[in-house]
């Protein structure tokens, strides 16, 4: 683990990241020693960064911290996944942030078991009961500020599901709980909008790229989740892959309608 | 500073403090030793934990922990400030949190000076443009989630104020910047619902039991800034007191028109 360039694992409790969850975060696939992805991340952390009024971040000097790791871990093979993590440190007074060199932090985590990434076998889908705040000015960031998302996971959890389709406040359909969502409707693909909450997942991005660059309408949408029961067919994705769908409120999904062309592209890229 | 018990001024990078903000806080009064608001603080930490599946705390531990930080800082006479936060640790799996021991923090902080608490001289009060996300399964509970606040802070701090008014998505008031709000209108004293977003302060339910106690009627209500405009006084209230706004949206506020009963009572409580 690299903070601020220096090998450690421990942050000042008096970091805004542990105060008030001020800053964001990535969670970079890795693949022989590459992310394919990378550029989007760095986008994002960008934007995130720019949101908050953090330090720019150097997108070189991270790429390299980020090399340095799994050059030590002996990673620059196979798939592995870096997070990084920005704060803005300990600079400001109660909620009142001011200027000053950001915390940055680098480590590996392992690639997830194929029980929390099953890709094209599918999984079922809990409709979480658990709501998103709508109206966020944190929209779309992938900022430290996640307990929703705790609290949907434990819901989660003890529904015995693996992930859960999460709408807003009013009802609408947002993104599951790590990843966005898509799914096909008579040869249209379909995925919410993340205007007023969510995150706006770099694979998202990507899918929609491929989608229309195969030709395919996309549309981002806000709906409730009684449009999936007429859906032909529905997957999530995010920063380490694409997982199809094969049953979401008692409706079985066709896992095969999932578009081969996107699934073999992001397949292609991630491999 | 003390962790779970011991000295020490640092968390590990995996505790879901920093992670995901998966905790909550106190920042509770202590005067010449004591904490006035002390059971109220146990309550809300405890409905917090309890909403967040944490571990239920020891609220005699954490007076013993207090008493020791405010003994050995020579603090027992006087103003001080100690903050509690309370985290999941690093119990847990992505979001999925999963049980173990909580990591306890306690620390003094310094009274605020009084640029930050001016009491009844009255603030002018800022109406800030960025908006609280609404339907939060978070709404009344002081988590670690407050990036929103520190956004708010940064507006605030730009145009030159010292706290705001925050308004929900749908433009209904919800707290100020630290602190609840409270304004008096033909007698009757308002403060805005917090089912939706915003912090339950402690010193907000004891206001209402002080007003109730003197026979005035008061009124939680969903309203938006507008109402304000015919209001005869207003005050911010926060567990280190209370602060009257003389001025909101250009039109001037009568500082004297406070209470008195309200404005005593908290003063002795808090001496």
């Amino acid at each position: 683990m690299l903070i601020n360039g220096h090998s450690g694992d421990s942050v000042a409790v008096l970091d805004r990241g542990l105060q008030y969850g001020d800053g964001v975060f990535e969670t970079i696939a890795f693949i022989h020693g590459k992310a394919p992805l990378w550029d989007r991340h760095m986008a994002r952390l960008s934007a995130g960064c720019m949101a908050l009024a953090l330090p720019r971040q150097d997108a070189d000097r991270l790429a390299h911290e980020a090399r340095q790791l799994l050059h030590s871990d002996d990673a620059l093979s196979g798939r592995h996944v870096v997070k990084i993590i920005i704060t803005r440190g300990v600079h400001g007074s109660a909620y009142f942030p001011r200027e000053g060199d950001a915390t940055r932090i680098l480590y590996i985590r392992d690639w997830p078991q194929r029980a929390q990434q099953p890709g094209f076998e599918g999984i079922v889908l809990h409709c979480c009961q658990t709501r998103l705040a709508t109206g966020s000015p944190l929209a779309g960031l992938k900022t430290l500020n996640r307990l929703e998302q705790v609290i949907a996971a434990a819901e989660i959890g003890k529904a015995g599901f693996q992930d859960g389709l999460l709408c807003d406040a009013d009802g609408f359909m947002v993104e599951a709980l790590m990843s966005n969502l898509f799914w096909l409707k008579q040869g249209v693909l379909y995925t919410p909008l993340l205007d007023r909450c969510g995150v706006s997942g770099v694979m998202r991005a990507e899918v929609i790229e491929q989608a229309e660059h195969f030709g395919m309408r996309v549309r981002e949408v806000r709906e409730t989740p009684e449009m999936l029961m007429s859906a032909q067919a529905m997957f999530l994705s995010n920063a380490l892959g694409l997982t199809a769908v094969r049953e979401f409120s008692g409706r079985r999904m066709d896992v095969d309608a999932v578009p081969l062309k996107i699934r073999n592209a992001i397949q292609q890229l991630l491999s």
